[in-house]
């Protein structure tokens, strides 16, 4: 029997660590040279394999595939590009198979989040459908953790790291300033649908009354009145307010706060910013002098404050996935399972990407304070160890983070052009 | 002769190392035991001593002390206060000698910028001229690097290898999408008057077009069309753009940019945050795709990524001060001196404020690229050492920095209230 050969991509938004899964998919695959031939990358994801970019991963040296350990973004390129239904347009999924085919790759390992599962379990059952002898296996990674079935998702271990130093560095500042200056420091975060970023925040306080003393979930309506009267109650008891706030927060109708009407002087709509509108909200209300912070690509790339727990757990998903591959697998991927809190203890096995695609994992209910504003213990038991460690990347003499950005030569098309 | 009895106190805008400049003073006070008495610290700066509210920082134990060396934020808290000119209104300043004689105290010791070295100045002259034997010592400090004389500002290397470091993540970050998302990111950074800061985000590029792209200074008039010019250059080169904007950038007429009349859905005029108009010009006048972030006070406070050759010249300007003290100076503050670029040597003197005070150290001409919109050699040269090494704090077992937050006992007061 000859050699697996496969091919790797990335897909969707970039994390702090998803170059340690594709590492720990290289480094598998060397080490298992007796039965996986070619490791192949595909350039800007799924596109890359449309367009028939792809690169060979021989060609990175081992210095290389180590720094890909502790370089941020997706360092073969990634994309946001839906593939559509293979039951009414076949067309992506057809022209996948012929550059596969053509490259006599034998398993595609697809590295993304939720729409990267959907996509892993359409186009493995298509081929089993029209017969091609292709695998298609997911690998976990995205920032949000609302991924199902996995216990947390690779990637947002390090963002949650990221938030809560950063909003306890930033609380220490506010309320050292507070009894002249500004009194409600507000820190907008990333998460849409899913408030796990935001709650992440939360590990900051480790004591009654620690800063963050406000979280804003997207899973809880925004109610300005409690809201306002939970800040003035904080800068009363303690001087000051620290808040952070997802992106995805809406009004009881439904409605993104970061989307309430902001115009410029030319009276274009202004796109995004929650935090900004939440301060609009405090200095109209309340009359506090406030700052705010929007953190948005730095979260998702900060990995020189990665967390230890994140980055291994990314590294070993993709490690995972080359097993899986070898073992035969198709329309699965690695998920990490927890099997004790405290001391944490976790493992990966194989789960079938039905059962996580198109679902969401919100932030649950006893997650959430009473007030809305919070997180409990029990959600502090499950996030707690996902931001432990710290895995530092090497810094040259410059003072700068030694990030590796290989040059890559494609490897030569052989189909043709995409029509 | 008996020993000198010292405050110390805080002032301004917080940094990520001015509590490495008290721990500076509070152990070369303890190392000279022989010579120094108490060591009080007012809390939140001026307004403290204006209300005698004073701790002595004896009841800190040594490993509190040590903490102070990585801990962000003000540990006794800072305030914005001015004081004003003693010849037309003496009222504080016969209040501070009141409150520094009642506790028998010989120096303050006054960590701040360009405000706090006018205060020190006019203290000084006001204790000789009203022949108090009362001394006044600055202690330079201030993220913004605008302080004459001293080669750096303490706090403000911490700051740029944040902006460096944080600009060099998420343009990998942009990179890897850059072919179907986002194409253009914008970082905002602190810099009212003086574009250090912004400027330090060009060291992330160490290769001709490396990211960031562009920096927007405000030493430089905003050009709306040579703006675009370059984004678009650098979009169709690259890729994508990434963008390092200084809050303080200025259009022709000198109207702030961030000012640029942004109101939200009730007509509220909304408040700070150039990036956002920035990101408008770019979507209106080139249609990208971009995002943005306002690092804001995670800049000021991100101790986590703190540069070790900042933490040790703010350690070593605070222990100076403790030896100018000794010396008996008066009117003074610890400045660095830079001996040579590479390798990069330094070492602490005396000036006079008089020289500091009420000049504001701008980023020169010759620092500044032809077109605006980057950093020469010569400006690398001057920051690249600034931001050397790294000083991680400790982190606990939750895997969070171990910040101290010590409690303070406060001095019994000798003063009548303040009228």
């Amino acid at each position: 029997m000859s050699r697996l050969n496969i091919l790797y991509a990335q897909s969707g938004g970039v994390t702090p660590v998803i170059n340690a899964s594709a590492a720990g998919v290289i480094l598998k695959a060397r080490e298992r040279s007796d039965v996986i031939g070619q490791v192949y990358a595909a350039q800007d994801g799924v596109m890359g394999i449309l367009e028939e970019r792809l690169v060979d991963t021989a060609a990175l040296s081992a210095a290389e595939v180590t720094g890909l350990r502790h370089t941020p973004g997706g360092v073969f390129g990634s994309c946001r590009y839906k593939l559509g239904d293979p039951d009414t347009d076949p067309t992506d999924y057809a022209r996948l198979v012929e550059v596969l085919q053509a490259h006599e790759i034998d398993v595609l390992l697809y590295n993304g989040g939720n729409d990267s599962a959907d996509t892993t379990a359409k186009f493995a059952r298509y081929c089993q459908h029209v017969g091609a002898p292709i695998r298609c296996i997911g690998v976990p990674k995205t920032i949000d953790n609302d991924l199902a079935v996995t216990d947390n998702s690779p990637g947002f271990g390090s963002v949650a790291k990221y938030v809560a130093v950063s909003i306890l560095e930033a609380s220490l500042d506010v309320m050292s300033m507070s009894s002249s200056s500004t009194k409600v420091f507000i820190l907008e975060v990333m998460g849409r649908h899913a408030g796990w970023i935001a709650a992440a925040g939360g590990l900051a306080a480790q004591q009654a009354g620690d800063p963050p003393q406000i979280i804003l979930f997207p899973e809880r309506p925004f109610d300005q009145a409690a809201f306002c009267a939970a800040v003035k109650r904080s800068v009363e008891t303690h001087g000051y307010c620290s808040i952070v706030v997802s992106e995805g927060v809406q009004d009881a109708s439904g409605q993104f706060l970061a989307d309430a009407g902001t115009t410029d002087a030319f009276g274009h709509k202004q796109l995004g910013g929650v935090a900004p509108v939440v301060a609009g909200i405090v200095a109209r209300e309340l009359g506090y002098k406030y700052h705010w912070a929007v953190s948005d690509y730095l979260q998702r790339s900060a990995r020189h404050i990665a967390s230890a727990t994140d980055a291994k757990q990314a590294f070993a998903v993709g490690q995972f996935a080359v097993e899986m591959a070898i073992e035969g697998a198709t329309g699965q991927m690695p998920v990490i399972v927890r099997t004790s809190d405290a001391p944490y203890q976790w493992h990966v096995e194989a789960a079938d990407v039905d059962q996580i695609a198109n679902h969401e994992k919100v932030v649950p209910d006893h997650f959430i304070t009473d007030d809305g504003f919070g997180i409990t213990d029990a959600c502090r038991r499950y996030l707690q160890p996902l931001i432990v460690g710290e895995d530092y990347p090497p810094y040259d003499a410059s003072g700068l983070p030694q990030y590796v950005r290989p040059t890559f030569k494609l490897v030569t098309p052989k189909c043709p052009v995409r029509g």
